[in-house]
């Protein structure tokens, strides 16, 4: 079962990529506290106040695709992964952002969704802007953040 | 297969049901082009710039569930279901959302899983604020809006 999105940024897909494939990048749009090896066979250390994910890098095309997987964090991400693919449509960079292999649709599920969904809207500006809102600073959704 | 997502608005149950389960509601945080027959058995039309959805009220059970089914629309909207329910926990009404039933992961898919996420957050706003942010004033996400 898998979580998916769709956004679209008014930037080249390098600038994109730039955002997705380095701690300095991440650590603008997703979480401040970000670091770790950005390599193809890195790994990722992401944290937030309640606890964070640990992402190896499996695969980086430039301006097309990144894809990691979760190799530790809370026990319903353990295993799964995360890809964002990138294509250029309209003078936009799409998008199209999978996190796949959940194993039940839990409640979990639900807010992880609707939260990545706030993420990806955060890299949007930050690509488009020069601002994004990382966590701690990330618009809140609910009791569980 | 589904799109998930889950909000917590600090509200009661009653009021978030109200948004959810009346024309007026519904016009204050997804479109304001809405009219219909609001009850169990009616159709709820929802218009958009591009075109809309007619939804069958199927099920209400006040301040806990709210159930429709999609009878006309994009074609891979048609058979599916929208379903909200909700839950009281913390002094927030947590509003569990789910369309289910695609019968492909098409890049569609996507894109409205990205902007349910975008009006649950107008209707937290709307209960939490008394001012949603239906279409056309709705935040833009890509290309295709």
């Amino acid at each position: 079962m898998d979580i998916l999105h769709r956004v679209g940024i008014t930037s080249s897909p390098e600038e994109v990529g730039a955002a997705l494939t380095t701690i300095d990048g991440l650590s603008r749009w997703w979480t401040e506290d970000t670091d770790g090896d950005e390599a193809v066979g890195g790994v990722l250390r992401f944290r937030f106040l309640p606890g964070g994910f640990d992402m190896k890098v499996l695969d980086i095309q430039p301006g097309k695709l990144v894809r990691w997987e979760v190799v530790d964090g809370p026990e319903e991400w353990i295993g799964t992964h995360v890809q964002f693919e990138l294509e250029q449509v309209d003078g936009y960079t799409i998008v199209l952002f999978r996190h796949e292999g959940w194993r039940e649709q839990v409640e979990f599920m639900s807010h992880c969704s609707t939260k990545w969904a706030i993420y990806l809207m955060s890299l949007k500006e930050l690509v488009e802007t020069g601002t994004g809102r990382p966590a701690p600073n990330d618009v809140q959704i609910s009791n569980w953040h």
